[in-house]
């Protein structure tokens, strides 16, 4: 790991500042001992990533608004806590895993404004969030001392319990260096995508070619078997031709093409309609913002909301294939 | 190749007409040596396929409304007509290498009208048309007593030239078989999709997957960019992501991505924005007619459209990101 | 009613034909007495069209694939027929108001084979089909050396009934004038909309924008409902500002703003969904055959195609609003 | 003007309390003579509305960041500020008319911080926000101990020169009262929508539907032109058919329709393409926080922001047509 040159024209005490901060950060990167590691939220996500840690052998300090939750990982031994403050206080790295922008937002207010934020603490925020909102906290965490990337995932739940999630980093290099080897505990991917903010673009961009993918292909297989294809032969065929996909190779939206995909349980499990849903609505926010057009994306926004007024909010978003098809006769 | 059983309702005369045809199709299949075929267009498609059979050793019968193009085949040793049912009578196999619907039923009318079909004679429609329009014609030619498949290609021009086409053949499996080595001479890989008409369906949907997935990735690479990440970097996460696709992995419509994709030379070469569209125009129709939901399908084949309008006719179709990034700045 | 000049460069013979023509477009348009009336079709729609043309005092001929609705057009002093070219035979005006495109072109093709068309004859399509069908039929037609015109209707069954129909002419503007006055014994409103195939065009584009207007307020309503707005005040503020229709104002799509709106009963009655759905397809095949972008237009026509797939085909258009709000709480 | 009657659960003091606050409204409603009025944005739309405000006799506070802006109505008498909670002390009604969400919340905030509030103060809204915003100050300036109600407007430039502005007015039914008689100086038509935040919800639903018509127009007259129809004539067909609507009747995007309309004038002055692509940014917004799904919604505003990319932000909103139709021949 090489750290960047200091900042040239940085004063004498700036420069002792930033020294500091820098060997900070070497020194919990290079120091392989266990840590002291906040968690806040403890859901589906959370919890596992939470056990995860602690499996490592590192010392957790948790919370939850679910005395539930928290009293979970009591049980395997993680200090609980009533206040996120005091939490940060105790740890090393914090890890925020929460369910949207102003839950993060008022929590690390919450944090800095009770005096949890310590100058060698790097406070990883893993929700899934709008990446201005990311690069609003940040600033307010560096303000007060600290250092924040943030790090949203891909892999579901399934990557939370068998720690084989994606991290999306966004931060500095030396950053990105400094929480590579605590994210390793919980994920088997951890990419550096840039700099403040660009974990949470890199993850909605990503997410939204996967609805539209997902959406595209339903009613690609949909078209073709009302032409008179075999569904299976015509998902062969795209597989091996221009249309194919992640989601045409890993997760078909119609029964019977892939045994493990979720259509083949009644759209049971996988990746709930009502995140692609959220992670849309993230990317209409942004696309409006940065004035981007998303002529698809929007769209596809629109057909998964109505899927969500329809009531399947919590079935696998491959499940638009089955909305989309005929239940009347031809 | 194992022949199918013979109809068991059949009449003893009827038996014996269908062994003749099956027995006619086995010899045409296994004699590997040349054969008398005609070739109905000669165009930026045409031309080249016609070559490579020639290449194979095939005598060439040869058509086109442009005499320079007949006579650059007639230059190699083609025969040329100008009377497609004369062409056709001297043929064993007659492929047709046609622009649209129209001109195809117009041309097996002509065919047909004109005495031009014998039994044993396998037509071989190369087009992109209708798959309503490919069964049509296909219950004409048998009504004449001869065969017909639909088989429709994809690889372009380059895939043309180098006889690296795929072929999606619709007919039956025998009649599948009785083509696969000619078309060979053409192409790397010739896929049975299914009864008349499921070539053409099979390209058609497939098609209108590709011009999702690419309009989807260029709003994606074009929001990401906007949201501050790098383009490469972007890319590579896709790839490695639930967002990836043929598009994103060999044809990335951002300039400077990939060195090969056309994007790299002003989005010349290529799968033209004019064909991508004729081929959403085909998906619009039989969705209609099957009274099939193609939101994205619909919304991509206007996007398209409008490109059409902006004079982009000829450039590749990931030329749609140089049209949804601002020219504006931020 | 000035008649055109005639063409300048016409030989004797032709103007003498020509002249001939002219004078007896002005004979069956100017003398009132009660013509013979040839009717193809006797639906919901051409049952009552009927009816009334007999209530005017003319006599009808008429034909349909049901011999019930043949009966009873009977019953009320109509001949009847077998066969259309017999029927054309012994009629001034033919009027057809057909299902579709193939139907209304078979119709014809049996009437011009059948030696049904005299010179003298003026047929009206009433039917709502492609105007490039209406172009073709009119060029057969004309051939055979009698007139054509296209006349699509709005009004719906009631309009029918109550002889209130609007009427879209396509054709010349003595065309126009000759058949004018037998339209206004079916219809109130009598539009020359231009040439051959303009009728129809004119009703297919018309028809566009109210599918449009219909969704979109839909969504409006929906929206301004879940956002606390009350749903009387804010109709009524639509119709006061920039966001009325003619949907707005008369055709609200919430129950209980419109006493009189399908939506009050269920959406029974009304324009149903199904021939919406039809409208939307034929604009989407002259929008691909005229290269033009209706990304509105193409995503309307998928909403409707998606309601029908749920089953919805029945229902009125407006019933849109009931399968965008949501059936889950907020 | 009747109160409503006070709440019945209220304590004695609640209800004297109550009492002082309705009669404070009522005497400021009731007393016709000059009043000193906040203005706050003083721009295009705040600075000719402020101006009209003067000519009713009342006395202007006025604020902008602009110097410019402020001496322009310092000439004409108004006196002029550079703290808004200051300005906000001398009056006994403040109106502001801001850009977007972010500084209308902060202009608020430093109005409150600033110790601006007095309880007899009525603060009208009239920037164009997120509903959820607006209901967000509210509860703010009521918790501070004033009165504050959301009063967004339509009639663009035009209207505020001329004083017949229309209001959208979110509060009690007495707080409407009682900004009606200020509003009327400034427009000439003062509705009442409902509750916090039902004037800004009002405004944007109905001008999503106004986005939506105009989109559709603009590809139906496209369509109409482009199969063969005279625009004027099929203008007038729609104007008296079931596709009428205010964007077809008074601002037809073909040049030429309609003398007075921007297209008429290279598109011109009208409703600028940022300004209701600003309103389809928050219509999508609220759409998502309250999950609502808005298809064509969605697809105006993509399309309306690919407008802005290609750099037509200040043309009027029916540049859409000019957008769509081919500039390439047939």
């Amino acid at each position: 790991m090489a750290f960047r040159v200091l900042t040239r024209t940085a004063t004498g005490s700036q420069q002792q500042q930033q020294l500091k901060v820098l060997s900070d950060l070497l020194i919990r990167s290079f120091s392989s001992g266990p840590k002291n590691v906040g968690f806040i939220g403890l859901g589906n996500m959370g919890g596992p990533m939470a056990s995860n840690l602690m499996a490592k052998g590192h010392k957790l300090h948790v919370f939850d608004i679910s005395k539930d939750a928290k009293d979970s990982l009591k049980a395997k031994g993680a200090a609980t806590y009533d206040n996120v403050a005091e939490l940060a206080k105790a740890s090393d790295f914090v890890v925020s895993m929460l369910p949207n922008n102003d839950i993060v937002a008022d929590t690390y207010d919450t944090i800095i404004n009770g005096g949890g934020v310590k100058s060698q603490t790097i406070f990883i925020d893993s929700s899934t969030i709008d990446p201005n909102v990311a690069k609003a906290v940040q600033k307010k965490v560096k303000a007060a001392g600290a250092t924040f990337v943030d790090a949203p995932v891909s892999g579901g739940v399934p990557g939370a319990k068998n720690a084989t999630l994606t991290f999306m980093v966004g931060g500095t290099a030396d950053e990105y260096q400094a929480v590579k080897e605590l994210l390793e505990g919980m994920g088997k991917k951890i990419t550096h995508c840039g700099g403040y903010g660009m974990g949470q673009a890199a993850k909605v961009c990503n997410n939204m070619m996967l609805g539209i993918s997902m959406c595209g292909l339903a009613e690609c297989m949909n078209l073709a078997i009302r032409l008179g294809l075999d569904a299976k032969v015509f998902a062969d065929i795209v597989n091996a031709s221009t249309g194919r996909s992640w989601a045409s190779e890993v997760n078909n939206p119609v029964p019977g093409i892939i045994p493990t995909a979720p259509a083949a349980s009644d759209y049971a499990g996988g990746f709930a309609t009502g995140l692609i849903t959220k992670d849309l609505g993230i990317a209409s926010a942004v696309a409006t913002s940065s004035n981007s057009p998303i002529p698809l994306g929007a769209l596809t926004h629109q057909i998964y909301r109505t899927l969500m007024a329809k009531g399947l909010a919590n079935k696998d978003f491959s499940v638009v294939y089955d909305f989309l098809k005929n239940t009347e006769g031809k």
